[in-house]
């Protein structure tokens, strides 16, 4: 182990105050949720649970027996939401069970887990990644998926099962807790928030924990480049960032940085931006930058970017349709929008031949980043652009998955873990457990349950309607978008680059303990 | 600012004893440099100079005038250096004054130049960047070019020019030290060892400064991603490094992070390893993998990695020749060795068409982590390999350069910057500075002066046999590469990642104070 890892094993997480004694913690049944008939047909047994308050009450002991599953990319905190179930459970009583299901969901449905001692927690405790169990993708989706999994809790004798994982994992939650109810049996399922992307948000997930590292990691990063950047004065850096759908991440770093562009894919569908218009933002804020000496340049641009643009979805959707029709490659460019002879042909290429599992075109694929790069020189050139354009293309995404959490993200996931154990005991299903007022000091934050299908609504997938989790994206109408706005029109021509280099663990809080500017921004003044 | 940025301002840097009470500094002579008839032909002036060693003398006191210019690509520490300079030269007299040259040495030939003052200074203390007075890679070359230049310091009436720079910065500093004194000018010039690359060595240069805050913030990265690979469990990512030729920060790396692979350029080039054979090893080492259960994997490049594979080599340099005899693109490929028909399309297209400023192939263009990644793809279908290969690239470059020096690159910086003024008030001219034993404590540093021309031999430029400072490569007989060599079999099938975590400032000196690895191997025994 590096003497961070060694150090970091020591450090101990802020408890909120309901959380020190976990024993007397207790839920009164707040407001009950919304819900509509279509979500009712489909949970009979766990519609209209109502939200829970976790409050005082009197100590109360449960031996339990647990399982725990890491499901999705890997999030800063995931270990920590491990070790607050496992401490939890423990003091519960101490003859309580930990097993973890390995590499995801697959380990439910297969069989496969281990029992989690006390060593071995030990020696995860505030480190990075997934690692201790491993994670995965697989969706427990079959009737045959569910009587399997339902046979292994059975099996297990498992009080509960719990389920870190972001919106789709916790849609996955919400349909075990109703599975088990209507099979009689008393396997509890309650879902974390996890997800570097941001997007599972609501009035009691103010945020997934592993956003906070990730925005802190991708910001140490551009804040370097930036500083490289004003040092040698001659490369324009083009750099996305991870984040899927949703620009959470890319306004957050935004915020951090102060780069001299940062794209918002949920503004550019609203106010129907395209591909043409965006290349003319860049073009002109390069030429401005020129005209004022600067040879130099920081875009940002949201790894879901290009499925925003109004006219690169009619597109997608005209290629995916031509696509299954048969028609053969040659012909489909004639037969598309004129958005397709925009494209740079590596991108034209890669969108008629490079194909997801269904026959789609991946739209994730495309290099949103080298795009803009090559479209940018293109114009410059048409303009007679005088200046040095050096471009240099960046994609920020792994690094920022599974590094050590962050001070935030480690306390935060900590209480998340030890929440769990307390629904479960409690006798709770089909909730998402959540901590709330984060950006206050631990003693003062709120914790709860909420309802897992509070948060559902209905979409469309392969060809079915179904209900899912609603990805929370950019409110353009929201308190840190609106700061954004009010502040980047400075940042283009000038250069306001902030430096916030690397996440530190020792020394003033002011520099470890930070939170997002973008919950500082949406929360702060409530 | 941010609240690093902040705290980072008043870091103090530990002071060598030597360099406490700086007007008390003086140099002993050692041993005279050995010279050849080539170098003295070309250096009259300079040639012979003895080695200089710091020791306690008499307190004297001087008024200077000193000029400072940061020249080529960042390096961590560039600031502390300036700020060392300034506080040294003003506790000999508070009277001295500094001018800084902007962006690099064409700041010295136009006469562009800012006086630095106290309250600027002091905003720069422990930051990363070159920004200050900005940097560039003009090269102070032609008649004209030297003869401004001495108007420019004459004009300024400057006691000494102080160089910060690599390899070829440094050449220009002992030719400008030379012509200064062959013109009858007074003024001295002194360089101070920088670059990332860590390629100039000797036994008084034991790594210049910017190779620690470079390789930690490659690490931190590189460690971040092996845990989302042993977390995600299905990625394979090729890594390249920065670096130019030399593979110092691969190794370093390497040392540092424990991947399943590492190339180190010199060691390919010594045992004429060939594209096929890298790609074998490659190739090997994923099927191993897969057979003990892990479809993942961790392999690290130098940049420099393409040129020291012979096949290559020998490649460019047909290319090179059939595309100044001005043959046609299409017959090319028929002309030159089988090794072109291995690369992929992508590659050739980009040796046949991208060419430098002279015409020539631009070999450090060359995405060496995408062709690997290529060709190991095509290698494993060919081989019908049955398991998952998700291969990633990534180019960590720009991020290692500018970011907050470790508290090893700003204290070590800082003691250069310190040692100029003293150096330059005794009349020292064509030097470099130096400090050693840098395993150890500031308290037992060694510090002096080293003759530029002292490090130099003759190389090939523009078809010009020229004196320049030799690149210190990796010493495949050296200590750093002989533990990499004994650890690395351990590493291939296993994974032994280690987890670096990002560069700390505050809290247990284990942490926040650690020396390069490479360099503890180097000399610990000594």
């Amino acid at each position: 182990m590096t003497p961070l890892q060694l150090a970091r094993l020591s450090f101990l997480p802020s408890i909120p105050p309901l959380l020190k004694d976990i024993s007397s913690l207790s839920f009164i049944k707040k407001q009950e949720m919304e819900g509509n008939e279509a979500i009712k047909s489909l949970f009979p047994h766990t519609f209209m649970q109502p939200h829970l308050e976790g409050v005082q009450g009197q100590s109360k002991k449960a031996v339990l027996r647990l399982g725990v599953v890491l499901s999705g990319g890997p999030a800063s905190g995931g270990h920590s939401v491990i070790a607050g179930i496992f401490d939890s459970m423990k003091r519960l009583s101490q003859e309580s069970r930990l097993f973890g299901f390995l590499n995801g969901p697959k380990g439910i449905i297969t069989n496969q887990w281990r029992e989690l001692l006390k060593e071995e927690i030990d020696r995860y405790r505030n480190q990075g990644g997934f690692d201790l169990i491993g994670s995965g993708r697989t969706k427990i989706e079959t009737p045959e998926q569910f009587k399997s999994s339902l046979e292994v809790v059975k099996e297990l004798k498992l009080d509960g099962l719990i389920i870190i994982g972001g919106d789709d994992s916790n849609t996955n939650a919400a349909l075990l807790a109703e599975y088990f109810l209507k099979e009689g049996c008393s396997t509890r399922v309650i879902g974390a928030p996890k997800t570097i992307d941001g997007d599972i948000r609501d009035v009691y997930i103010e945020v997934p924990f592993g956003f906070d590292t990730a925005c802190k990691t991708y910001s140490e990063i551009i804040g370097n480049i930036a500083r490289d950047a004003i040092s040698s004065r001659k490369y324009t850096h083009f750099i996305k960032l991870m984040g899927r759908s949703a620009s959470h991440i890319t306004l957050e770093c935004a915020l951090s940085t102060q780069p001299n562009l940062a794209f918002i894919g949920e503004e550019v569908a609203a106010k129907k931006k395209t591909i043409a218009g965006l290349v003319q933002e860049i073009t002109d804020c390069v030429i401005k930058r020129f005209e004022r000496g600067r040879e130099w340049g920081i875009f940002l641009f949201p790894e879901g970017l290009i499925e925003f643009i109004p006219e690169m979805n009619e597109l997608i959707k005209q290629l995916n349709l031509l696509l299954a029709q048969g028609v053969a490659l040659e012909e489909i460019p004639k037969k598309v929008s004129s958005t397709f002879a925009l494209l740079p042909e590596k991108i034209q290429k890669q969108l008629l031949l490079e194909r997801d599992p269904h026959g789609n075109v991946q739209v994730s694929q495309i290099a949103t980043e080298t795009l803009f790069m090559e479209l940018v020189a293109k114009e410059l050139q048409r303009k007679g652009f005088k200046g040095k354009f050096s471009p240099q293309s960046h994609f920020l995404g792994y690094e920022g998955r599974a590094g050590f959490p962050s001070n935030f993200d480690t306390t935060y996931a900590y209480a998340l873990g030890l929440i769990a154990p307390v629904l479960i005991r409690d006798g709770f299903t089909g909730y998402m457990c959540y901590v709330k007022d984060l950006i206050h000091p631990p003693s003062q934050w709120k914790i709860g349950g909420v309802p897992i299908i509070s948060l559902m609504h209905f979409e469309m997938r392969e060809g079915k309607s179904k209900p899912v989790i609603k990805k929370a994206l950019v409110d353009l109408n929201g308190k840190p978008f609106k700061l954004f706005d009010k502040k980047r029109d400075l940042w283009k021509e000038e250069d306001h680059y902030l430096f916030p280099g690397p996440i530190q663990f020792f020394g003033d809080s002011s520099i470890t303990d930070t939170v997002p500017l973008s919950l500082t921004a949406e929360y702060s003044s409530r």
